[in-house]
């Protein structure tokens, strides 16, 4: 039996996207990849899942991994998939991406990329979420390949703290200008939505979202926003504790009802 | 020009859902209400919202409200078109739910109804998510409205935390038999998943996403499990921070890669 580390690789661009073929590569130099990724693009589900409907798998060859399975659900549902029905043992690793645009500060909470390697951390697995900060089909992958390499080994030799992935955003740019990676927190910052309202060849109003993303704290030199725009990979410590823990006792005054 | 509060009310059972009516009418006793809520059941949804389609609105009449409107997104769209679209001004408060079933502990993660709710906190405005543990359609609301009632009055008059939300679950009991309320943290706890292997008609395989709730620290008595298995209403304040502060220190070394 080998002694190679079992690593999963899903994303939320869907199973034929440039970014999970260039991470499954990369991961194939560490030990032996399984793949099970969305049938379609998933970007923005978050940590949704399917329980209204039904699943589908479907055994595909585009990776050249030990196992691979287009998904008909969410990349949370295809973590769960491969943990409870795939795979015979539970992975070392669970890598989603290399997601094509930035999944720093709060895109983090709209992310599939990131939800799904959340979701592999709370099934106790070592998780990670790239994501490359080019919208581009043709993004070039390579120029962070020695940033991504080492995550992956540092992440495999010594083990993540329970219940924490890790978010990794690469800014787009040559390897050479890279200067490092920094390990931050999340930056506080929003998305100013606007919807952009069409009319349909019948004549009803329909709406696509659209919107500006807000840095709050672009002054703040520990944010992940911050390392990405001075030219550094950001890697935030991920977790699903949403509880603000700060004013847990501000809000003893609700017991009084 | 009315000095009464604006309450924009949700869910992520669907406009139709008899939790949403119930909370709508509370709601109605405070100030004026607006309802988006999905046009169709959106459990599970999570965080996701709608960047790969496009949404519709639907005027309705069903809950007396001042306008409703049924959207064909998520419950997360159905809150950033109601703040970015349909209203002229800024809610006063958002209400979510009232969720058909629990949504303390990880099950906040997967929530529709939660991410409505921390949306609206992230949109700037008090926010609060409730969860009656009864997955029934005819779950009896009216137990707890005295307390949903004071949560929303202490809501309106005491400003919550700026980007903080409340994640209310109720216990399904009657109302003589509820002890009162708790502030308390999400409960470290996860699902244990099983996907139930069926064939269509065709002979294909499809699956269902089934599991079992494990909570990890049944003896911790400050956890929302806890209150809930102990007669209480749990009130968890919850963020959209996901950073794991408490590691940053110690995952400086990826720096050095």
């Amino acid at each position: 039996m080998s002694e190679l580390p079992l690593i999963l690789v899903t994303n939320d661009d869907g199973i034929f996207s440039p970014g999970i073929s260039y991470l499954a590569k990369i991961a194939s130099t560490f030990g032996r990849v399984v793949v099970v990724a969305p049938d379609k693009p998933q970007s923005g589900m978050g940590h949704a899942i399917t329980i209204n409907s039904t699943l589908r798998i479907q055994k595909t060859s585009h990776h050249n991994a030990e196992k691979e399975f287009a998904c008909s659900g969410t990349p949370v549902d295809c973590v769960k998939m491969a943990v409870n029905h795939i795979l015979k043992k539970r992975p070392d690793l669970v890598l989603s991406g290399i997601n094509h645009g930035s999944n720093s500060s709060i895109n983090v909470i709209y992310s599939g990329t990131m939800s799904a390697a959340i979701e592999g951390a709370l099934e106790g697995t070592p998780s990670i979420g790239f994501s490359l900060c080019d919208y581009s089909i043709e993004a070039d992958f390579a120029q962070a390949g020695k940033f991504i390499a080492g995550i992956i080994a540092e992440s495999l030799k010594n083990k993540l703290p329970k219940g924490v992935c890790l978010n990794v955003n690469i800014p787009k740019l040559k390897e050479e200008d890279i200067k490092g990676i920094k390990v931050v927190r999340q930056a506080r910052a929003n998305w100013v939505e606007r919807f952009e309202e069409r009319k349909d060849p019948y004549g009803r109003e329909y709406y696509w979202l659209t919107g500006e993303f807000v840095n709050f704290e672009p002054e703040s030199n520990d944010t992940d926003e911050w390392a990405l725009a001075n030219g550094y990979i950001s890697v935030v410590p991920t977790q699903s504790d949403l509880t603000a823990h700060q004013v847990l006792t501000t809000l003893k005054h609700f017991e009084t009802l």
